[in-house]
């Protein structure tokens, strides 16, 4: 008998064979309001047997490509350095593999381990991100690690100017005033996205995805739902955008199974991940 | 003391008299994912009592109509020939006393019942299918009957041409081949569904409705929510033009209220109800 | 040490200092089908620490003006006349002092305290009605005061023509049947809500907002869900339409949080709270 | 085609023919806490299919007798006294009729309809109550009428001392100093039950059960769960002793199903009233 | 990079090196009530990380064996004979080389298939039934395999008197006189368990364990809960008694997660799994 | 109008007057497998109002005697050592105060902060620990500051002979090894607890409850629920037991309300709250 490999569905190449490399980052050590999105990873790999292989959006089959699920880091709780470093490390073997990595949170704070990572490697790197909260504070309840810092740390290493912001419609005053000054930040929609293709052009986007971008209505399973965001369709949409640039990493985070009793977020998850996969294969 | 009588609210009208006959047809055995749409009839008949008999719609009030409700169907689980005839006798019965028959599932695969009763009588068959899956396997993990086949054998019987599908964005590639070439297939939404007019005329027409063609925002209280479905006011239209046809016979299928803890997936079918029966009614 | 003031996010200043009071109306007794508004307060206050208090839709802090929480006023079951009496008690100690009172329910027929105080006070006072459900009865089972009621007992007050009623898409025949002849009813939108303001002018505006109107996709939280409603951003819009009126006084109603275990529905009402607020202030 | 009728499992006889007659009383407006009672009766109507009819405990089987289940009465909601008139009427006919009535809850209060049918009829009637609380209050929240005063009311009407309480453990201080005096209490289990067998005797005996006289772990299906109950085989041994006594009428009240999403509560309360049955008929 | 393994927490051995093998049966389609069972196996092994790999019980460690776990047999749902068939396939591979099979239901019926595998090998073989349910129907909805007919099926095959029940508390009239008459029936307890010890003797036992034995107080996770059940300390002590007779093989059904949302019944199905392999190893 | 104090129910006098300072930890951020506690203060003093002030198993009432509810301390998450330092600085501050204090978590690794600071005062501290999990491993994860460590910390300052352990079911081998040699250990049950008393005598003492020393029947809403726990009779006895000791502080932990829809968890930790307040006071 065969031993019990579970990986997202479909997505069972060898590392070596593979041009994609997913892996789970369940880390939410740093939340403030409601925990849960150390739950994220498991949940989509187990609901993806839900969602066929095929995508009628796209016109392509995960089953026609090679992508490797490097399962879940197994990450300490408390203090996030040590979590970081870890996922800095998995991303970098990824990237010098000449692989693509694409993470699953846990917390949006883990987008800086992989951010780290391909800053290293690639020059002028660009993030894009998709969110309802702009996580720009320099520090949160004195902590300079934290989701809500996520994107200041980011651009403290790859320039402010080079984050550009989508469907942000959370923060403090300072947040704002701060990106109105230093960042890329486009409110509330995704609509914009467009315009900023011609600015990247062909440097190096890592898309980080805060699930919490989507309303409520359609991704109640978040820890933090901010009415007032865009719909299923819209992230499709903005996804071919940006995935038709040169994109070298991605995540999505802050899905947190536990508030949506109903599995919906779960199986949106499931479906933007295979999205996702198929924009990014070659 | 009067016994204690059940029905969807305002259809107590009995079988001779009345214009309409709604059935449940709790069965829900080849499900192969979530399980529960065998709760589906009795949660709508429960929760009727919370929605008004008048439509702000359609100007219209079930009190003013003759509709008898003849309870559920006690359908076998297990093997699903023995449901599927019990469903096409009782089908027959309503559709020989020149009456229409209304179904509320289940899983999709009961359609297959009424739609043989119905193509027995009435030459020249369409079926109109709102759903976000094709269900167009040939057969699905080794089974010809299934959720999964439904729409496959309803054409068996009446030409694949006279399957008219709508917002389907589901399925693996070779249902979305298959449909190409045999079926009228109108991916993603419900807009196309003026142009199916002409083309079907005085013909007689079934109505299928899964209820997941809404998307989970609206209906999360079903099996296998598939993110990026129509709204419940596009719904509504597109059953206006439905209604303007010639039509013999309808079901609505796959709630399943386990899922849907806020009972508005429930409320939601109880009103998508209210609002078929009196587009229904002469 | 401190005693343990608890009030709605950034809404601690002393009642003379204010120019806005909060206060909650927990009162659900003659919710006919799923009770559980009188939870609606405490859940607003309670989540209200998990959303921001600078708005970046109006570009304000709450943390810049004086508003009062003055908490929840202590109702007694059972029969609607006390209670009703304790918040228009309330309601005019608040208007008296040249404050605006903002309550939070509790069902919607706790409105018809605050509107009786609000016109012994204001004349031509005209009421804007945001709400699902008509609420235009005459007696409801027998009872001439409940939630179903509510706005004819208002019209009573001040005069049908000054109920203005938007979002409605439920009701009995007869209550669209008096609307059409003597309320100001605009179906199933808030679409038409610009058009109102010139025929209201600088009159007193006295703002109900029954939860409702949401759609369920976006307001699952509620006793009676209605599908076919307004989104987050519709209604945020139609806020900043009233709030260019002379509103004196403000409520929204019929959040029922156990039916939405997500607590999406409670998240959206305290940024509502928050943009409502905002928008009141000077 | 037959018409839908919807009774408890196995109670389809005819009224005339029957010996006990079941009915619903829907009502929870005076619930202080958590209401949500009024959906105990049709909990257990819908959910009583998934118990059997033969129990093994009793070794009987309620097809073989006549019992009719009269359905819900329609109770306004509000104030108390219009409903407890209409449990008053119900009871009495049935009592009239030389049946045994059995009423489903529906909060505490219900019961007070029924006792004063009763003790119109019994000279010399006792009340057996099973409940977690001691509802003595003379007024709650000023109401006389109200689920904290239901026993106190009864007293009223047969005599303090003819109240025998069993399983009490929350109340005010009052509570208890008044039941010292006056009642027969015994507090926190059902052990004593057998003691008040000789002193009752031959008496007609009322039998009210709260279900939150179980421990919550058995019963966390209503709207004050209090820990330290008893568990359900204590309360059927408790039922073999009450129902040797010359039971003339019996109640369950305070299921509120919406409070436990397992569903044990009202398969519990399923397979307690078919216990009850099988040792009340003859 | 290592690829995804997934199994029972500490079950990480070879086929080869393993004494027992565990695998998941995951079918439920002849379920009458509420279905779920086939999200059994999966949520065991999800969610066992979330135990202990030593049992202070036992005073042993899983780590310690070596255990093979199988992940979950692809059945196909609807009629159950080609389950049955590919489950009886798996349980003869794994006694054919000498180890011990545990399965991981899945609905009841599932045993039916690996005691055709154990009959097969083991002459005068035993079964052992820790069940609510007496599941001893000859058929049931007209259909002779079935959750409900599965131990009446076995009895076929090795004998009713070999067929040994404990726990017993629901059953039509027939089964309960056809186990009088027939199987070695122990109704409402496990308390006799010693007594049969005597009575087997050395011969081969297989052990099947219905969850819902257990009170739904402690295991509220199963399609159709039966008060008046057992507790864990209970069982653990009965799994003592039979562990030490000659166990071939064994299993546990009936978990149906989706009922149980705190999580608890699953922990506890973790927990008895743990009990259960430590007893069996050698 | 009055500012609007929260507190525990009756627990509402001025810090000067108290003999009893209850406060919040809401910190979980060490928690390795479901968060949540942090929701455990809040829970308890919202739902304290569905809670009675008098206790019939103390006959006595809350509002006789002088308890100040001090709200909860705003902890940082991440790192444990800031959120330790603020919970012993208060512990601190109400003890020099010659004052109790009774904390409500939050985690179990809040207990070391309180025992740090009653440490300091009170020479030969015993600490009396109910818990399903022995909590003595000397790391957990690389970190030496977690849930999972905390008794071991405790030990480290008062002597690992003066924690006593009662209820204790799970852990991993070396902690029970640990604890047979150096900790006075009671496996299973709570029932020893007499024993103990003789060998304390007139030593101060301080009580550390993790509320999973229940069974999840009682108890499901907790992060780690473990089948086999004491039932709240038992807890109550012991508590008497307990409190005829020089308590001089106490806590209970681990109450996360989101795995318990019902509320029975939180109910049962008011009145536990409650219990605990009247055998503490003077």
């Amino acid at each position: 008998m065969n031993s019990n490999i579970h990986t997202f569905i479909g997505c069972d190449a060898a590392f070596d064979e593979s041009e994609i490399v997913i892996f789970g980052a369940p880390y939410d050590s740093t939340t403030s309001y409601r925990p849960g999105a150390r739950f994220g990873p498991p949940a989509i790999r187990n609901e993806s047997f839900g969602i066929e292989t095929y995508s009628p959006y796209a016109d392509k089959d995960i089953l026609d490509y090679k992508i490797f699920d490097a399962g879940d880091i197994e990450l300490p709780f408390g203090a996030p350095e040590p979590a970081l470093d870890m996922i800095e490390d998995l991303a970098a073997e990824v990237i010098s593999s000449k692989k693509l990595p694409v993470m699953v949170g846990g917390e949006h704070l883990v987008t800086l381990g992989a951010v780290r990572a391909a800053a290293k490697v690639y020059d002028g790197l660009h993030v894009i991100q998709f969110d309802a909260h702009a996580d720009l504070r320099d520090d949160y309840l004195g902590a300079s690690l934290s989701h809500a810092t996520v994107m200041r740390r980011c651009g403290d290493i790859i320039g402010y100017g080079n984050i550009h912001q989508f469907g942000i419609r959370s923060g403090d005053r300072e947040e704002f005033r701060f990106a109105e000054k230093n960042t890329d930040m486009h409110k509330f929609s995704l609509d914009d996205i467009n315009g900023v293709k011609e600015r990247i052009g062909g440097a190096p986007v890592y898309l980080t995805i805060d699930l919490d971008v989507l309303d409520p209505a359609y991704f109640p399973g978040t820890g933090t739902p901010e009415a007032g965001g865009v719909d299923f369709c819209a992230l499709i949409s903005a996804l071919d955008a940006v995935c038709s640039l040169n994109v070298i990493g991605a995540d999505m985070t802050e899905l947190a199974p536990v508030y949506d009793l109903s599995g919906a977020s779960t199986a949106l998850a499931c479906k933007l991940m295979r999205e996702l996969l198929l924009r990014l294969v070659k």
